[in-house]
């Protein structure tokens, strides 16, 4: 069977084999329940413990500041409704940007149905923020202000920082979904001095189904599942042992590893960048050039569909994406490449192609070789299309 | 080392071998995103659609009315919050009874400071709620009944199918928190004709971290996680894969073996209340002596501390547990206990055995005869105890 080449980690990634290792145990060995007072349940209580510090250690948190969830999209809600329950009394009016992820988005539509106000902040071409329109959005009714760290589409960094400072003036609360960021390049909420960070196992080659949400000390925060007294009282439910401690190993390889995996996906992604634009014409990178993810690479290509390049990459065992797997089957141009000002017949032309530690030279050659013809063919069944 | 006796698969149970298993293709060569539309997504897909199957055989669902969750917990903060934002404008009013899971009461809190009203029903000194208690409770605002299937702690199996019809004939929806039955005892959610029924894996010997919610086709629920379309649009975020296969597999092992482990852990149950009740004084049973959960013994014994008793057992090799693993450490008396009229002094004296499918009569044997010297221990230390 041919090798399969994956330039779509963005979707998924396949563990690291240390960390299926580490989890193995917990499957059926060490069964126990950490809520429970006995040894059983405290050998694994352990592990909890020992976990939440390996991913506190990635991101510059204390242990007692992280709360393991199920997903970056349930950490996006447990912040958004969290936050704007525990401050209604505060105020009722919330800041995001226009190229969210849907968690967020959809979790302010909610909020809005319940009476809240939410302002959606615009992006430039590059799809950055501008920090004066953050600025100029808020409010004396502003409890939260969340603009993520890095677009899951188009790989544009946001000027956190400086959002930041400017919130931090008005003593509002800063989220920043960092699902695209934390395990993929250096981040520490420290020096970001955000209160809330969401992330997730699986960009760092941890398990499918679980993630986590930073809350700086002392953040008011209502909890999104209600319950027992797990994680602090922060979020009820018995824990998902397995999948913990497996973001806690990959959280400790992925800050070992941080600058040898930057290295190597910037440059797989330059090499890919370079390449594509000097074979193919009519072709657009999308997000900014500079201010973007190692690991990122978006082009819309012109006169053509996505999912027609898809299907052809595909008979050459490469796999790549028409855009986020959490909407890819919604088949509706991205609202992120729309809010860039990319036209429908582009965003519906567009490929992600997200490298990771497991792509080589090779893999980016091969591509670049395949694809040309591909486009060109597609391209000559265009009717729109004149060369 | 001494073999460990567990009689606290309330708080935990070991995942078959044959659940272990099934999920470890899914920790690594398996890794595709189920959402992806390549192949590699669409393996996974495949593989959800099974266990989806499996977990809707189990409970006589159809496949669509199963929406996959990360705890018990979760699939109750899903049904009450859901249900009340969903159903607003029909009402804002909520019954549950006093003696469900913290989750329940714990999210009917959250809704009460939302600007819900919510009523409690008291149950009698078994642990039964009076469907006519309901019936009075029912107003033209009552949108949920949500009433537990058994009781966590005392096992008391409620007249669900009498409370559903008197709440149908008003067209108000019904939810049943069957986390202690499903999979436990047969249930078919078709007779007893719930709108909602919530479940975890973990009871029945499937992995933790993954439970699930079934809603009737056409039940008016919002999501608790917004976002992506993962669920049919009912709950955002990638899927716990491997979570997800365990519970199919751990559903279709249980709808099997349901009959034979029924009889087995009731036979046990029987001997081991039997035996207590004969070798020990100053003991009650707490909960419905027949109307009872085939895996629930549940003892308040006077004079002395529950936690003392573990203590003890725990040196003999013999887990159980002081009452419910979500709040334990809370050491607080239970308020299951407090609503059926056990006085704080015995509630605090309590234990609860929860028998399994890997316990034997030996295992019973052996803590029949190491209980009755650890208490009469305890009892002689006690200044409140005169023989």
């Amino acid at each position: 069977m041919q090798k399969l080449i994956n330039f779509d980690h963005a979707s998924a990634t396949r563990p690291l084999p240390e960390v299926v290792e580490s989890m193995k145990p917990y499957m059926d060995e060490l069964f126990g329940n950490p809520s429970s007072m006995h040894s059983e349940g405290q050998k694994v209580k352990q592990a909890i413990d020992e976990a939440r510090e390996q991913v506190a250690r990635l991101i510059n948190a204390s242990p007692e500041e992280i709360v393991f969830t199920a997903s970056g999209s349930e950490s996006n809600n447990f912040v958004l409704k969290g936050v704007a329950f525990a401050n209604r009394k505060k105020g009722d009016h919330i800041i995001v940007s226009a190229i969210e992820h849907f968690s967020v988005l959809q979790a302010a539509k909610t909020l809005e149905k319940l009476g809240y106000a939410v302002t959606q902040i615009p992006v430039d071409k590059d799809g950055l923020v501008n920090p004066d329109d953050v600025k100029k959005a808020i409010t004396d009714k502003t409890i939260l202000v969340s603009i993520m760290h890095a677009n899951h589409e188009i790989g544009t960094i946001e000027p956190i920082t400086d959002i930041v400072k400017i919130v931090k003036e008005k003593g509002i609360l800063v989220h920043s979904d960092g699902v695209q960021t934390v395990g993929t390049i250096a981040v520490d909420v420290k020096k970001l001095d955000v209160d809330f960070m969401s992330f997730a196992a699986q960009p760092f080659y941890g398990p499918k189904g679980v993630a986590a949400l930073y809350i700086k000390k002392g953040s008011r925060i209502n909890p999104l599942i209600d319950g027992g007294i797990q994680e602090g009282g922060r979020r009820a439910g018995t824990e998902n042992v397995m999948g913990i401690v497996g973001m806690g190993k990959a959280a400790e390889i992925a800050a070992k590893d941080m600058d040898k995996r930057v290295a190597h996906t910037r440059s797989l992604r330059d090499k890919l960048i370079h390449s594509l634009e000097e074979k193919i014409d009519h072709v657009h990178l999308h997000g900014h050039r500079e201010l973007r993810l190692p690991n990122n690479v978006n082009f819309g290509f012109e006169y053509i569909e996505g999912e027609s390049i898809l299907l052809f990459l595909g008979m050459d065992h490469i796999l790549a994406s028409s855009g986020s797997a959490c909407t890819s089957k919604a088949l509706k141009a991205s609202h992120v490449l729309l809010a860039i000002g990319v036209s429908h017949a582009i965003a519906n032309g567009t490929i992600l192609f997200t490298p990771g530690i497991d792509n080589t030279e090779a893999d980016v050659e091969l591509l670049s070789e395949k694809l040309p013809p591909i486009v060109e063919r597609l391209r000559a069944m265009s009717p729109l299309y004149h060369k």
